[in-house]
């Protein structure tokens, strides 16, 4: 009998050219399909869809993917069997049988991102791979809360959107933009209804710009308002990045 | 004029075959050399001496060694300038000027060392190895701190010392044995006035037995009492384990 499993993964991306499958690359969708097939007695290549890619370097608390097995493994012990052949790097977190036309893309209701800043004079070697170092910098982040005003709501979001996409409609929703400190390091948490390529990078590489004076926080409208990438400000590092939460219809 | 420093280091141990020098391996104190090597212009080898070893994959935050310089370069940019040379799994955190007679090795009047757990049903491969995964099993504190009872104050602990080593003279002091909780993760933290080798990592893996009920902790005073390594536990893996202070007088 044929099921349809919904998985939430983590990973850390350190060592990943990014989720999803490249020739001659390390990537977190092949290691996964390798250890299906095999399980599937090789029979044929199991596909996995995840609700989107993330880049190389770009870590995962939440990401979710479905795929259809013929195995009869108990639900319960379903998560348990992948990460025994599963290098440790990915660790499936749980696993849930879903309606048949479950899909791990289309069906997305929205995403949760957090980007972390190691704000340390001298950065802990233990963080180099999972937060942005500033070196000491400590941002304004009253200004950045000022600015992230600016980017709530709906908008055609061009402006923090990667030139190098080719999707047409870039309007999307930003249902919550926060910080948070924790201890020396600063958490940015972005909700919305979809992100385009490099969105939360960019968005925070802007906001950072803002905290450190570089730019104020008013301009966030005008940059908003002008649909036009060069406007805004660098993209920030990939290992700063975390896909926390996908979100589905109940 | 020649100075003599003391530099406090932090590294991430999982990339090295340990703190000392061995032929054809990376090690932090064969990486720190090279980079004072080089800032003394390759004059002679800068040696660099350390409070103590530290194995393959443990890590340290607060190691201690001492070196001499002939560099003018500020106290205050000193730990700055080897950090921009050295890779970023070893920082220097602080740099001092200390009497000519320091030494790093000679003088330690005490260390502290912390020991982690990670208690996670499913380990975060964000800890993989930063911290030892227990599967999920929940240790009984309580009865590994009455086990923690009998180690502290001064022993023969050759019962906690790996067989193959040279030291004759086994009595040490330990000063303070103490559990905490951070979140899922299990902290022993441990100071005395000098460890044997493995020393840490055998009293981890013993009241770990303890915490999971292999033992119960009034085994612990025969396990003292015997100086024998064979009536302890297992050595408990290294990327539990940090080097968290070293103590000098004042």
């Amino acid at each position: 009998m044929k099921r349809r499993m919904k998985a939430t993964i983590a990973y850390d991306g350190t060592n990943f050219s990014g989720y999803q499958v490249q020739p001659n690359q390390r990537t977190v969708q092949e290691e996964i399909e390798k250890v299906l097939t095999v399980m599937h007695k090789n029979e044929k290549i199991v596909q996995v869809t995840a609700s989107g890619r993330t880049d190389a370097r770009v870590h995962a608390t939440g990401q979710v993917l479905h795929f259809d097995t013929t195995l009869s493994i108990p639900l319960d012990r379903y998560a348990h069997a992948l990460n025994v052949q599963l290098p440790s790097d990915i660790r499936v977190v749980k696993v849930e049988e879903v309606a048949s036309d479950f899909h791990a893309r289309y069906n997305v209701h929205g995403k949760r991102y957090r980007y972390i800043w190691s704000c340390e004079k001298v950065q802990s070697p233990f963080r180099r791979f999972y937060a942005t170092p500033t070196n000491g910098v400590t941002p304004d982040v009253e200004e950045m809360k000022k600015a992230a005003q600016y980017i709530l709501g709906t908008h055609d979001f061009s402006c923090f959107c990667a030139a190098n996409t080719s999707v047409v409609d870039k309007v999307r929703t930003v249902t919550a933009l926060e910080f948070e400190w924790h201890g020396n390091e600063l958490h940015m948490i972005i909700t919305g209804n979809g992100f385009l390529y490099n969105m939360v990078r960019i968005i925070a590489g802007t906001l950072w710009e803002v905290g450190i004076g570089k730019r104020n926080s008013a301009q966030l409208k005008d940059i908003v308002a002008s649909i036009n990438r060069t406007t805004a400000g660098k993209t920030a590092p990939p290992q700063g990045l975390y896909l926390e939460t996908v979100y589905y219809p109940e």
